[in-house]
């Protein structure tokens, strides 16, 4: 059997031919070109799935079984209607019933973060396991939840917003308008702020020589750099980082207490170390003798496709 | 059908004959006298529930179907293992074990607030959701998580520590031994701390004159009664608690989303504005248009005892 597994994001449409075994046989991409009209937007993605398919040597409607979209927002599995995307803004949209006007055979629709969960969670690195959680840290932050091997919702599609829970009262601003949420700590974003404060605080850093005084030349990977040469400043930065990031860990834990939770996004891989001292400060702060584990995700953004394409009635 | 239910605090055993309607027919209870050796504890919990099924007119081994036991503590559900009790100093108990030497009919045993959170959502405030939350405020705090009707226990037993998610970072100590859980902001006891050091900075509110200038007789109601009476400290020391408390119901909301949080224990009573203060400061502050309820639980802390009795293998 084949697939269509579709990454609707904000900067791009990718569609791809995803077989029984979550293999990729083909892949093809798009841009979003978000501020057109919706049915411009489905068009377009209805015309690349087709290109995507046809280029695998196969035909939509007698080869491909269905065909999955995994979109940024919240989205209600059942009928399909996104309910609300920040970066879209889009407000109870019927999304499936959009994109069945050009696809003529069964098409599921579901939050991409969720996805990517359900596809680490069936062939990754939280395979086989009943609980588990999917974090990916990048300029936002999102998550999926596994309950039981499948997918957890919550009441209203809106569950695992791990990004916007407050672990400082009256803290940082947060893109999401209020104050202090784990992710204006430990996205990537937040981690260029305190680097360029802390650059502010001490010219005398090596992040700040590194970016010539420029401090708009700032980026995620000028800590982790300047600290690996020695910067005591830098080597700060990037320690607070880490607790920060513990810290939402550990709440979740306390809180869900999975069997794991992984970690996605660049971030957390750019330093081999990096999660070694995140795994440990959780470990510490956790209760029990036997501890949730701390672990990397395996399959890159690809896995929004391949769980896209997992996704059933 | 009759069941027993037994709740095994700290302080007392309480042990309960319960119907299959949840109606507790009789109740009595004996001291814990926590620190004796866990065989005349038990011994004492076994004497306790013979007496119990006695008063009822019933025989234990004829008419009763099974024993429930709920335990302070981090239980393991399958083994009947106490795993870790605070207050008890208990590690790696077979608490089940040592029941069922003296108990000769099917017996079970879970976590108390796991029980409390089982039974409103069968019977109580909850009842008939998919998804629920019970959190108790008191001089601790606690939690339990209904998934799909049934408790969600966690990977090891110890899902729904909701008091010990950090709300802020490096903030108040708490029993835990780490920093700014939920629980050194919203229990009793910080309200107690809160209210104190309002007094101390204002010897001219109100709430000072009520304790004489002796903080040593603060209580959680003081603030309550005097912001009654227009003192603007105390005001500002339930408003700023009202505050906590909503934060973490957020956080919980946006982990989570359950259908509803049924909050439960006497500071959530004590005035009838208060839960409506947390409420409002929920909803604000939570995405989407369709809101998790807050509201109060129903079944006060008999809750733990039918829960107890709702046990099944």
């Amino acid at each position: 059997m084949f697939y269509v597994g579709v990454n609707f994001d904000i900067t791009n449409i990718v569609a791809a031919v995803i077989d029984d075994d979550g293999n990729i046989l083909v892949k093809e991409s798009a841009p979003t070109l978000k501020y057109r009209e919706l049915t411009e937007i489905i068009g377009d993605m209805a015309a690349l799935i087709e290109k995507t398919v046809k280029k695998a040597g196969l035909d939509l409607n007698k080869d491909i079984e269905h065909v999955g979209v995994g979109c940024y927002g919240t989205i209600n599995r059942e009928t399909g209607v996104l309910i609300y995307s920040s970066y879209f803004g889009f407000r109870d949209v019927p999304l499936l019933d959009e994109i069945k006007k050009f696809i003529k055979i069964p098409v599921y629709i579901e939050n991409d973060a969720n996805c990517y969960a359900l596809a680490e969670s069936r062939l990754g690195a939280t395979k086989g396991l009943k609980n588990s959680v999917i974090v990916t840290i990048g300029t936002a932050m999102s998550g999926g939840i596994i309950i039981n091997g499948e997918v957890y919702h919550g009441a209203f599609y809106g569950a695992g917003e791990f990004g916007h829970h407050v672990i400082v009262l009256d803290g940082e601003k947060c893109e999401c308008g209020r104050n202090g949420c784990w992710a204006a700590y430990a996205s990537s974003t937040a981690l260029v702020r305190d680097a360029r404060i802390a650059a502010i605080r001490h010219p005398e850093s090596i992040m700040f020589k590194m970016v010539n005084g420029d401090l708009r030349l700032m980026s995620y990977n000028i800590p982790f750099d300047a600290a690996k040469q020695g910067d005591i400043y830098a080597k700060d930065v990037v320690f607070q980082y880490a607790r920060y990031i513990a810290l939402g860990l550990i709440n979740i834990i306390n809180i869900l207490q999975p069997d794991a939770i992984a970690i996605g996004g660049k971030i957390i891989n750019i330093d081999e170390t990096f999660l070694d001292t995140v795994s440990e400060l959780v470990k510490e702060k956790t209760f029990g003798q036997k501890k949730t584990k701390i672990m990397l995700t395996e399959m890159n953004y690809d896995a929004v496709l391949i769980g896209a394409a997992m996704l059933r009635e």
